[in-house]
């Protein structure tokens, strides 16, 4: 069994479910200390962190991932057990399998090797790990990077082992992401029983205009990199559950997935405005989850990742910003050029998830690759 | 003790929360069956009803009322106990005062005198008494109408004791009651992750211009006797609580309170067409809870109970259709004319209910002289 798939193996028989670690981190600490590495755990509230680096000057590549997984749920409707790394026709099987211990093994092979090759390489090099990306995401990566800006160091490359593949390894690679942004919005009214709607304010009715144009506002057009921005109202709730009863609020839940065409100030106000032009007494609560994030066209990054994928894959990469988030989007306001490169991600999060054996072979040297490219 | 004031006691003493009749209608029963009263229970579900006659020709006048009341709430919020009947500056205080035991010991009281007085009259008075008014009033005034139609047995003129005075007795009578039409609206959407909303459909947001259009629609301009039909969205319900789901399913409750202007029927049809002139999927289950009525102008019950009010508390009484609905909307269908005339309601439903003891005091010779012009 090669190193990858047998680190693979090793890491999805530990039940690391969110934000447990279950001893992922200490296994691939103890490795790269033995080849130089500085290992530094970083602990935050109830979560293991792990910083690992070799050498001591710029530019700082860093590879990011996570050892956590989300719940298997019921273990009987897998073909073979969620924790029990098992291999059946050219896939691995096990929860985390493509999300992403495939990439985190690959990412620690890839790394034993370019510093075996190249003791002495300029830069610094370096592996983030976190366990807790697939829960609240409080104690991760968001906290590790206040860390690290506290203390004035900074990250100049990050490579994000999210299974980011379509079909086959180095089909996609993600550039950027969406922002998301949310906010719980109260509308007030003045709840009455419905034979006397004179003497009440019906918050939907006087939600319903303002709803509608929340819902066909062309909030930007995207860019070259970016869909449009997206509106989606995900909860709408008003109502004592009578039916004779003017209800004296609604409450709704609005996201936005925003591209780089638009600010989060700017969505806010625009979405008040609208609210206000529609004569909506209301309360607004904000939340930005994330910022949008790009790596430029044309960024160094970008460029070797491509490169790497079309040399080591035979493939012109597609350059993509869908999906959700990820754990980049702490890492991008550092200033760091990000980008996402791992294995199909096809089943992750379901039951009898998978990776390709031979995707998995392939990619710690597309790791190294982007190692020796960048820092050598 | 006046005997009504006495009866009003007696009644409010029993704690008759809706549909329980703790002793009322047994109560009331002797008495007229002591003045040679035909007395019937009938007894639908577990709900008791009473339906007292004296009188074998038409027409047949029928006094309706109930005895069941509304719960108290927390007794130590009342000035006294809510079922121990409290005089105090020219008020009887307790559950039930005004809705609607103090009624219906008036119009024992009444129907006690004319029967008296008039052992012969012509065609037939009556006292329709249930104990599920206040509740789901499934076995009670619908019933008793559904058993009355299969015998064949109807009602000419009606005389409702619910509580419809503003300020002082006789200044308001309901010659009316809007209908009442609910609606359980279903939209169907796709559900889907906020970050792929090309993959979903958001009900919310296919909804919202429909919704829009609803709360605008003029659906009547209402006629002499009645104010403009009113549209109510009573509640409305979408999203799984997480903010990073499109929901596949949106629920609103609707409510028309409808004149004489507009039929169900035709409600019903254009707010089908609204919704699906906007392309909208939904599927809606309605229910007509009570058609409107109206006892038309010039007709001989209105003229008789206004003149009552004019010759006996010298005022030109108010001819209103004001207001929730009442057991008058399964009467009416019959072919009777119905009118409500009760004390003042400005405390029904509420801590510390009372009726002023003039009004009821008052009360029984207005239930008489109804009975005497129209039966004599
Ligand atoms: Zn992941
Ligand atoms: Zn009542």
């Amino acid at each position: 069994m090669s190193p990858v798939i047998a680190l693979t193996h090793d890491l999805i028989r530990r039940r690391s479910v969110t934000p447990e670690d279950a001893g992922c981190l200490p296994l691939i600490a103890d490795r790269l200390a033995r080849l130089g590495f500085r290992i530094e755990h970083l602990r935050f509230g109830d979560v293991d962190n792990l910083w690992a680096t070799h050498g001591d000057r710029g530019p700082v590549l860093a590879f990011l991932g996570h050892t956590d997984v989300v719940p298997s749920g019921p273990e009987d409707r897998w073909t073979s057990p969620p924790f029990e790394p098992t291999q059946r026709e050219g896939l691995l099987y096990g929860r985390g399998a493509a999300d992403m211990k495939g990439s985190v093994a690959a990412m620690v092979v890839a790394l034993e090797r370019f510093v075996g090759a190249h003791p002495s390489h300029p830069g610094t090099v370096g592996l983030l790990l976190t366990s807790d990306e697939e829960g609240v995401a409080l104690h991760g990566v968001r906290e590790v990077v206040e860390h690290f800006t506290r203390r004035g160091e900074r990250i100049d490359y990050c490579v994000v082992g999210e299974p980011s593949a379509k079909a086959r390894l180095g089909d996609l690679i993600r550039v950027g992401r969406r922002g998301s942004l949310s906010g719980t919005l109260t509308v007030r009214g003045v709840q009455g029983h419905v034979a006397y709607p004179e003497k009440a304010t019906n918050p939907i009715h006087v939600f319903a205009p303002a709803l509608a144009a929340l819902a066909a506002e062309p909030w930007d057009a995207g860019n070259a990199d970016f869909p449009p921005t997206s509106f989606q109202v995900s909860n709408l709730n008003a109502g004592t559950g009578a039916n004779n009863v003017i209800p004296g609020e609604l409450v709704a839940l609005i996201n936005f997935r925003f591209s780089t065409a638009s600010t989060a100030e700017d969505l806010q106000a625009r979405t008040e405005t609208i609210l206000r032009a529609h004569g909506v007494d209301f309360a607004i609560d904000w939340h930005l989850s994330g910022h949008p994030f790009l790596a430029p066209p044309g960024g160094r990054l970008r460029e070797v990742v491509s490169g790497v994928c079309r040399d080591l894959c035979g493939i012109d990469p597609e350059q993509s910003t869908g999906g959700g988030t990820s754990d980049g989007r702490f890492i991008a306001p550092m200033g760091a050029e990000v980008i996402e490169l791992g294995p199909v991600n096809a089943t992750i999060h379901k039951v009898d998830e998978c990776v390709s054996l031979a995707d998995l072979e392939a990619l710690p040297a597309l790791y190294e690759a982007i190692c020796q490219r960048i820092l050598t």
